[in-house]
């Protein structure tokens, strides 16, 4: 078999055989086949898509280039989250310890962020004493006694993926659904769970700018899920403003405890609810996605969440007296108002710019050695719909220095102000199975 | 200016400016852009094509990226031939005493053979004593005294085509008309000529097999030539069998020979004077195509095509006396025949598989470092329309060994004979100007 021939066969719009994506990905894990032949089957696949089949081998093939998690030893039904990426998004914080109260074992391998996107692990370590360095056997033993624990990222998970990406991200291939929906399944399948629910973001702050890409992705990616036998579900949501109202750590963890206590923003309260609905229902712990999510809106309102929340912390070494004095997390110096320069209604927040304004207070990585500041981050105050007038604030900026000019008009540059009253943006477009 | 961003303007089918692509090749050439983008971007090219300016532009970076030959010291217009390879072409041989007879200087660059398709100077080394390690000065004094000399090629021509070409090789990006006619064109117009008539062969021996890719293929070289101000003209010409009778070095130069006298294979014989009439209008010795036929045909008629032939050799060292002797060619030791299985009408010779059975009877390399043997080959006796009986000859194998069975079944997979009478082919399809 010669790479040459698979990728002028793809170039062709043919299909390709299971051995020859093994094949193909075997030796590129391996380095026999070269980055130039792989990026020129990248940009073949760009313009002649895949099948369902060539989709599904990709994935297996990928899953099997590194270590697969074996989750074997927790009992139930061990079911995943993944949302493709937003700012502000601190569901995992949140339906961990809420799916968690429900005895759904949730088994959490996470990563730190870089970029304008935060990361779960970071969140976490606002938490004074928290930390994900346990051992695997560990990690088992503690899902299956607090049915939540958090654990780093495997070094060699998915090599094949690691090295795709990266070339794929200088040779123009990363906008293609068949190779980013691999991508994103082939980590969540060697990761070990059971079931899958998946958060497909869409909006102007996501990487699928409009509602028929994020379909596409969806899926191709409940049909990979569900092609290697994980029953895989997903809803796309709304990414055309930041969730919740915090973008930062510390300031994303007490808006997480904020909502698992029922007194969370909105948006994020009833996202949480409509995942978490999800995985309680593919855990098996709840008939129908009513049931389910009346036993959430419950184990919100009795504490039980957020009794689950503190162990959870404790038992990775946390302090978990932060969740009922939230005022221990790490606090910044400096909180200065962003006035509205002129009244109207939010008509856009452009997430992404949030997420950069973030960064530069230091809440995010440049790099992969950047050091981060847990305190500071963004508060918005005013979201898509609402009215604003001149002198209000529109956001709160969280910061370790006085100097934020040039954060906040990143701020600025992220709200568009109009005068026609504005409706807020539908928060979840559609489910997939 | 980011490589990615010129590989994503190409793969969403924008165009690329001048500068664009000169930094393209620029940076390919000195290995500042990796293997891995320029294969993306030539699968992107597979896919989307370039505009006339891009190919000229592209074309142009190629000349540009390497020595380009300085022919000014020659007098007159210089004009060029191209073909874009087959077997048994022995044209070139022909062709530069023919115009050279006529006062069209020719100063020609080439090359050695590889695989299945014959060099020009390993033909005109099968005449004792001829060389092509001549200095410029010598190459340019001997064209200006004789009209003609052929020097071997610079190591330096076109090094961005050289390495683009090598890489496309290994990632399926070869079939792009575009990239064949800058890689084509580059060197053309790097090696100097003033003017450039191009050989585009169709058929089954052909690179391009149908007649519309052919044309495309011709019509893009032509725009590439007159875009950078080359006078530049195309035919297309069969190639669904070899051309002539032999196939093989110092069979092909006695062929030649045989040619210039007028005495030669009516294909090889016709497309000779075709090409010749276009190259002697171009260099401004002929008003018409009809008046430069004529002047041919006189040449052919009063041998001073066969005497510039013998001045041309003599000039490079070469035996000038194997023209009147030809038997003082490298001459075989076995003549096999390969007779006829059975009775009918040839109606296709593959004229690669004639091209492989002359290279395994050592006619040609299999590696740039290959030794061949100059004398070998195969002389065809029968052609596609020609009738034939069981028992009769088709064609004479020329070897040093007797052991020539495979050779044999080799000649035997390329002749298709039928029951019904055949048309011989169409020689020239048409011309593209």
């Amino acid at each position: 078999m010669r790479m040459v021939d698979l990728i002028e066969k793809k170039r062709n719009g043919e299909e390709l055989s299971k051995q020859e994506i093994d094949f193909m990905i075997k030796g590129y894990t391996n380095n026999e086949i070269p980055d130039y032949q792989m990026s020129a089957f990248a940009m073949a696949v760009f313009f002649q898509g895949m099948t369902k089949g060539e989709r599904v081998n990709l994935t297996q093939a990928m899953v099997e280039s590194g270590d697969q998690i074996d989750l074997s030893g927790i009992q139930g039904i061990k079911v995943d989250k993944h949302s493709t990426g937003g700012v502000g998004d601190t569901t995992t914080l949140v339906l961990a310890p809420l799916v968690g109260a429900l005895g759904v074992p949730v088994a959490k391998m996470s990563g730190r962020g870089l970029g304008h996107t935060g990361g779960t692990i970071d969140k976490l370590e606002s938490v004074p004493g928290f930390h994900v360095e346990i051992t695997n056997d560990e990690f088992i033993r503690l899902v299956n006694e607090n049915k939540i624990a958090v654990i780093g990222q495997s070094a060699n998970l998915t090599p094949a993926d690691k090295k795709l990406y990266g070339l794929r991200d200088v040779t123009a291939t990363v906008d293609s659904i068949p190779l980013i929906a691999s991508s994103i399944m082939s980590k969540k399948i060697a990761a070990g769970a059971d079931a899958i629910v998946l958060d497909v973001k869409t909006g102007n702050g996501a990487f699928m700018k409009n509602l028929d890409d994020a379909k596409e992705l969806a899926q191709a990616m409940v049909e990979i899920g569900n092609g290697v036998g994980r029953n895989t579900k997903a809803i796309i949501s709304d990414m055309s403003q930041p969730l919740g109202f915090a973008v930062g750590n510390a300031l994303e963890v007490k808006e997480a405890i904020d909502t698992l206590k029922g007194e969370g923003p909105e948006d994020l309260h009833e996202l949480c609810l409509s995942l978490g609905s999800h995985m309680v229902t593919l855990a098996g712990k709840a008939a129908s996605l009513e049931e389910a999510r009346n036993m959430l809106e419950e184990v919100m309102k009795n504490g039980k969440a957020l009794e689950t929340f503190k162990t959870f912390l404790a038992s990775q070494g946390g302090d978990a007296t932060v969740v009922d004095q939230p005022e221990k997390l790490p606090t910044a110096e400096f909180v200065i108002e962003v006035p509205a320069k002129e009244k109207g209604y939010v008509s856009e927040i452009t997430a992404e710019s949030i997420g950069i304004a973030a960064m530069m207070l230091g809440a995010g990585r440049l790099t992969k050695e950047s050091d981060i500041d847990l305190a500071v981050g963004v508060m918005l105050n005013k979201k898509v719909g609402d009215m604003v007038n001149e002198g209000e604030a529109i956001a709160y900026i969280h910061s370790n220095t006085k100097d934020v000019k040039e954060v906040m008009d990143k701020i600025y540059s992220a709200y568009q102000v109009v005068n026609e009253k504005v409706d807020a943006p539908t928060l979840i477009y559609t489910e997939i199975q």
